[in-house]
């Protein structure tokens, strides 16, 4: 194998794009697939402050070292989840990369800042905790973007995850999450801008870029997500890459130039009729939102702004 | 197991519903789940003369007996494909179903009537024998079905059939494709009305309406078939469907319910953009269409119809 620029021996070859490519040239291909996604999508402006969700995995800290490296003024938020030792690994992970590189790394603390934590949660609902992280992480990104002035809010979902949502969307036809499935979602009111600029970016190519870039991640998968659905998806879409190469990227990317657009109305439908929750004021569709509905369940105690309990 | 009407001993259960039935209440639910496609879509007048595709297989098989079965005065037509010992073979269980039941099947035979068959289609148009197959088909039932005056094409395809093909559309967001992938499509000028009223059982299914109405049908699958596309999309998805029983049928009711309307511009688009074929005067988006343009390819010397060749 032979870089597709250079001509020299490579050390990385990308099946969908049919090539090949030294340390160099790859690690130049990566930054290429960042900044053609931003481009594309409008995602970031040169003087946006980028607040980047920080797991200590390999997308995140790939994430968060380009776009310093396209230089974007990027600081990053460490979410403690509270899942066992898998959470506070992932941590020393986050802070060893922030510390080394003099980056800023904001910090929040599910159980100290909000009295509860991801397993908690989870058995409290009854639910896969997949769907309490999810929502506490898109609730606590955006609030934490909002009260540090941040413009942007970018995470490090790559090309795989999100084929493995869509998948899952499509499966289900779930037209709202159809609507909103997309690399931008403008700010709005309560709402920061979130971006995905990895999407371009298979999870190979991601994990490729730490070792290479030496950044030292956390390999180790979640141990709450084990069996859940979005694993199976990933699994039925690698079956279908390896039998044909770039099916992925056909289908994420078929989508976003030929099928959101048709979706868009039904996520604009549920955004018109959003109010302020009663108990945090974030944007909602109920009296209360989501994640204060969650932590109520979990058995913290709440004060709505009107001052009742 | 139980049957869920009855509550006698079952003799197939069907997961996705959560049931199981015996002989009796399971011929019942074919039936009744048959009925129900043709009216939740229109499907059928009730004095509508209706051409079934007829390959020998269970699926044309069991449709043909279950639309006699509730009324319809429906005859068949079967495609001679020119596959060898296979396509022997269908043709006599095609016809001994016919004969038993004193039923009219009309016959085709590629290779006298049209001066080719599948394998030389696929040899000359070095692709994958089920393009030549399909395009056959559809042109040629079309075709049947106005010179003898029925009002309907009717086919067996089924509900993995019809998720596995709306699975391989979506993978690449085909959107004329999309747009034309509905159980019922209207007739138009050149077109006769085409109908899928199985589309609400699966082949497990119809397999065993077959076997419990004691009908001989081809097991065997086409062998020039094996590892293409399509079957790599149905064992994905009976993967999904086992890990979660219901999905298939949540995914291809779901697009028929909320995604489908979305994409139906793109194939009026192309519908308007239709004139006649010169050779044989069907209706096509190009000057010859692509039945004459694949017996061109396979040598066929053809007469356009203002006399030139």
């Amino acid at each position: 194998m032979k870089c597709r620029v250079c001509r020299e021996p490579a050390v990385v070859d990308v099946r969908r794009h049919n090539a090949a490519f030294c340390r160099e040239h790859f690690l130049h291909h990566c930054e290429e697939q960042v900044r053609r996604a931003i481009d594309a999508h409008g995602m970031l402006l040169p003087n946006d402050r980028v607040l980047v969700a920080v797991s200590g995995g390999k997308d995140s800290l790939a994430l968060w070292d380009i776009l310093r490296r396209l230089g974007y003024d990027a600081d990053g938020l460490y979410l403690g989840l509270g899942i066992g030792g898998y959470s506070g690994e992932s941590r020393e992970y986050a802070h060893a990369f922030a510390d080394a590189r003099g980056l800023r790394l904001l910090e929040i603390d599910l159980d100290d800042d909000y009295g509860y934590d991801v397993p908690r949660a989870a058995s409290a609902t009854h639910r896969a905790p997949c769907g309490a992280c999810g929502l506490s992480k898109r609730h606590l990104f955006n609030r934490a973007a909002l009260v540090h002035g941040y413009d942007v809010v970018a995470t490090g979902h790559n090309l795989d995850d999100e084929a493995a949502v869509l998948l899952g969307n499509v499966l289900r036809w779930d037209v709202a999450y159809l609507g909103r499935q997309y690399p931008v979602l403008p700010g709005t009111d309560g709402f920061v801008k979130k971006v995905k600029p990895l999407v371009r970016l298979g999870e190979r190519e991601t994990a490729a870029y730490c070792v290479l870039m030496r950044i030292d991640y956390q390999v180790e998968e979640c141990p709450m997500a084990e069996g859940n659905r979005h694993l199976g998806y990933k699994e039925v879409l690698n079956a279908l890459e390896d039998r044909s190469p770039g099916a992925k990227a056909a289908f994420l990317f078929g989508f976003l130039e030929r099928g959101h657009e048709r979706f868009a109305g039904a996520a604009d439908d549920e955004r018109e009729a959003l109010g302020p929750c009663a108990v945090c004021g974030s944007p909602t569709t109920g009296e209360v939102c989501a994640f204060c509905r969650l932590r109520e369940r979990v058995g913290v105690e709440l004060v709505r702004q009107d001052g009742a309990r």
